[in-house]
């Protein structure tokens, strides 16, 4: 008798035969005595065919249109899960996001959920009813329709879990859970049984699009336990929770990211408080900046080199031109052609030679290493594009073919 | 500085191009200085669409979730059309039903609007924006999304006229207004300037399927003057008002059924009540009878004839044919091969010989007259589906091609 929430995406629900597949999902789950809550993203190509509508007529529109627009899709797919659930023959009703209580800030299209309102919810509940949430979405204190950005389906499953104090809330995906790599391109990669909230914070930040960040942010923040699993297969999945009692593996996975550029500022002034400025202009344009490297003041000048994401490359580069015209200096210029490749494990903190191991590997393929970055739990490494595949397939038989 | 309600169906917004043509003449109202409420029906196909995606789910599904899907179009048009205003410089906002204010019944698939809060339009009027409404749909006292059947975006634009206090409201159509005939079947019809609300109804009801029915019935309890017109030529369109200071025309419009099945109850006994009964047993499942013949009784029994729309035709056949097994009679038959063709005028009244002249009209087309019904305003006939188009034509030419 426990509360689950369930929250499938977009290709779960594609078409009518995956509708049906979810209901019977679902149906199971309630028939074992469960109550359950289930979160839906709008059907697979729904989202796409909307926007293309939209940039037929105006590609500039507003944020709040575009949020109205969107907030159709999952409108669409909640009342088809639950006609495939009345099908089976069970009770249910389906909520859109103001109906379920979903509350968010006024930051159209990247909304930020405030408070989920659970009354309703509850009472459905009590009516022994399945509840079909539509994910994403939420509405601001305007009344007017939010949606929560991309992955944002996650982030309302989570929390419509922390709200109700759900016993589990499963992450039904297309994969079977989390790997030690990207089971398409590493052949020995391993379903992991369990990883703790920052591990996998960090693989979802690095790139391996299981989980949305803020969900796990929020999953760890509220303690809700997270099971990501398949929605095409019975197999169980891969459980996410607090670290305590975990048996620290030495390194959990091994993620890629090519959403990358490489930005170089050559011959800047060797002076104090050069860094800070040169940070501040980027954070003042809320550009995000992860590896840094700084080069050691030679002939009174210094390098500067930075990743960003590729999509502010170009405004980046803007901004230190803009910036070295100021407090002088040589050169930008911008690569596109790199990935940065990560390693994390929460059992790195305790053991030395981890970073030595995964270096070991690169050589070994003969990889160059760009730039290096280090946290508690996880190593990153810049690399070349080209060799990206070929370094996560090294470093992760390095780590997991060993044994 | 008037405030204008505007009402525009599907196919006025059936894709981008069509979408910006409506944005155009909105825009074209507000630029004169008036206030504007546009409310609008899903786009061309959309309805049909998502009903398929149900029927391959579940062709049984509930009608609450029904309404929650198929509301989903509308929510897909305002924004889109809000986007399409936005793109032409002006300010503009999209409301959904509920955020409109539209409170209905419970009756999903086909609510009736109880009230409508305007607070949120009106303070959005006050800030100059057009507001952009999705029509056909509101909640209910539950806060669950309901529809308002057929025809309901018509009713959803009076409705707001009526709320709001508006000048006048402007159902776009695609004919220029409403004709003496269908144009497309009858070469001289000529389109009426003026028409009062019931001549309107009487029109609506037989089948001219130019306003909804409910829209009329409310513009004239609100006393709201309509103006039927085309989204694709700039004509002026026909009003429809109160009939008090208008010159009345002795016939306003000639129209065609199809939707009609006769059905007869042969032998059942002549004896007082028996009628009563009759149709008390078709009141009892909300079938509407039309028109009613009885012949006169001959050695104890008499015939029953009436007509109902096509789809209540074969539980009228069951129910009869119960009710004969109790009250003893003959047999039932039906036919669904007959069509009914109506002269509506308000200027009927005051003027005898209308009648005489229709049936005229019909003798000189050898068309046989198989039941007759008339109103203080109207007379219908029913006669074979066959001689339906040549009826109308015979008829409309005896009285606007004679003048």
């Amino acid at each position: 008798m426990s509360l689950i929430v369930q929250k499938f995406g977009g290709s779960s629900v594609a078409n009518a035969e995956r509708v049906m597949n979810v209901a019977r999902i679902v149906t199971d789950t309630y028939k074992k005595g469960n109550s359950v809550v289930v979160v839906v993203s709008a059907q697979g190509d729904t989202t796409d065919d909307l926007i293309e509508k939209a940039n037929e007529i105006n590609p500039n529109a507003s944020k709040r249109e575009k949020d109205m627009l969107l907030a159709a899709g999952e409108q669409i797919s909640i009342s088809l899960l639950a006609m495939a659930i009345e099908k089976l023959g069970y009770p249910v009703v389906s909520l859109l996001g103001w109906q379920a209580g979903f509350q968010t800030s006024s930051a159209y299209t990247s909304a930020r959920i405030k408070r989920v309102n659970t009354d309703r919810i509850m009472k459905e509940l009590d009516k022994k009813n399945i509840v079909v949430v539509a994910g994403f979405q939420g509405i601001n204190r305007y009344n007017d329709v939010t949606t929560l950005g991309r992955g944002g389906s996650d982030t309302s499953a989570v929390a419509i879990a922390a709200a109700t104090n759900a016993d589990l809330c499963q992450i039904y995906t297309d994969v079977e859970g989390v790997y030690t790599a990207d089971p398409r391109k590493v052949k020995n990669a391993r379903k992991l049984d369990i990883i703790s909230y920052d591990e996998m914070l960090e693989l979802a930040t690095l790139g391996a699009q299981v989980l949305n960040n803020r969900s796990v942010e929020m999953a760890k923040k509220y303690n809700i336990e997270l099971e990501v699993l398949s929605s095409m297969t019975n197999a169980p999945g891969t459980i996410v929770k607090e670290a305590v009692k975990m048996e620290k593996m030495l390194v959990s996975g091994v993620a890629k990211d090519t959403n990358v550029a490489r930005i170089s500022v050559i011959g800047v002034p060797d002076v104090p408080g050069l860094a800070f400025k040169l940070f501040s202009k980027l954070a003042s344009k809320k550009i995000n900046v992860d590896i840094i490297l700084q080069s050691i003041g030679r002939d009174g000048t210094k390098d500067i080199l930075f990743t960003v994401a590729k999509e502010n490359g170009k405004e980046a580069v803007k901004l230190m031109e803009d910036f070295i015209d100021v407090v002088g200096g040589k050169e930008v210029n911008i690569s596109e052609n790199v990935a940065k490749i990560s390693i994390v494990g929460a059992g790195m903190e305790s053991h030395s030679g981890v970073a030595t191991k995964m270096f070991e590997a690169l050589y070994d393929a003969q990889i160059n290493i760009q730039m290096i970055s280090t946290s508690e739990i996880k190593i990153s490494v810049l690399i070349d594009a080209y060799d990206a595949d070929n370094a996560v397939s090294a470093i992760h038989s390095k780590f997991f073919d060993e044994n």
